[in-house]
């Protein structure tokens, strides 16, 4: 099965579009409920001006998954934050239309980040530091580097 | 003769990135040796942290023509000025490979003035005012519309 809709975008654009303007992070918040006191959340996103409403929810239609919400009073965010969608469906696809931008580097962090969860290392305390790790060295703290070298 | 390099890029994806990273714009400036006392100059750009620097080298061998010059201490920009190279390989291109976010709308205004310019409308003091009043509705100063309406 296609891991996309190819009559609602050609997928080159959508990785084009994604190196411009999409975010692959990780987020580690503190969780009382949880037995390490913390969860982590992998999010991939697109943002857009409110008046690119409509673009995004083409999104759904093109991931068959995920969601737009508000981002602020003039943006709007396409997310897709389910651990089974990112493996499903965004993983695959940028594994398959790779970045040509040094954000490569920060898909290629949270796709290890992915494999971690899948394994359930995030409910480990090296696993849970490891995690920390990556995402301290993600998007803009990550030191100049070139995705060709 | 093709107008792009497909070896370079995807022209999809080149469209897709545009879409996020690029910029059609018209300035208008005074200059007084010109006898209207203004001059106009098109200017297509993208816009990257300089991490990404020889990224926006490879556009310069795509498009055959443009360059790459420092845009404040942290980021590059792709340039391409020459109103004969925007002609020949950046307007057909972009016509070829539409554009999918609002800025097509400002795509359409910078190639109205293209051909202006072309007529040398833009020598005269009615074609300078029309310029004028384009350039005032593009890119920020637009006021909200959907591309497919």
């Amino acid at each position: 099965m296609k891991l996309f809709n190819e009559k609602i975008f050609n997928p080159y654009w959508v990785v084009g579009f994604v190196d411009g303007e999409g975010c692959f992070s990780v987020g580690v918040f503190k969780n009382k409920t949880l037995r390490l006191g913390y969860q982590v959340q992998l999010e991939f996103s697109i943002t857009q001006h409110k008046r690119d409403h409509d673009l995004l929810l083409q999104f759904i239609e093109f991931f068959g998954c995920g969601y737009v919400a508000p981002d602020g009073s003039l943006k709007f965010k396409y997310i897709v934050r389910d651990l089974s969608d990112l493996n499903r469906v965004i993983i695959p696809f940028f594994q398959s239309y790779p970045l040509r931008t040094v954000k490569q580097l920060d898909f290629n962090s949270f796709a290890s980040v992915a494999t971690m969860m899948n394994d359930k290392k995030h409910l480990t305390e090296q696993g849970l530091l490891d995690i920390q790790l990556i995402k301290g060295c993600m998007n803009r703290n990550r030191i100049f580097e070139s995705p060709n070298k």
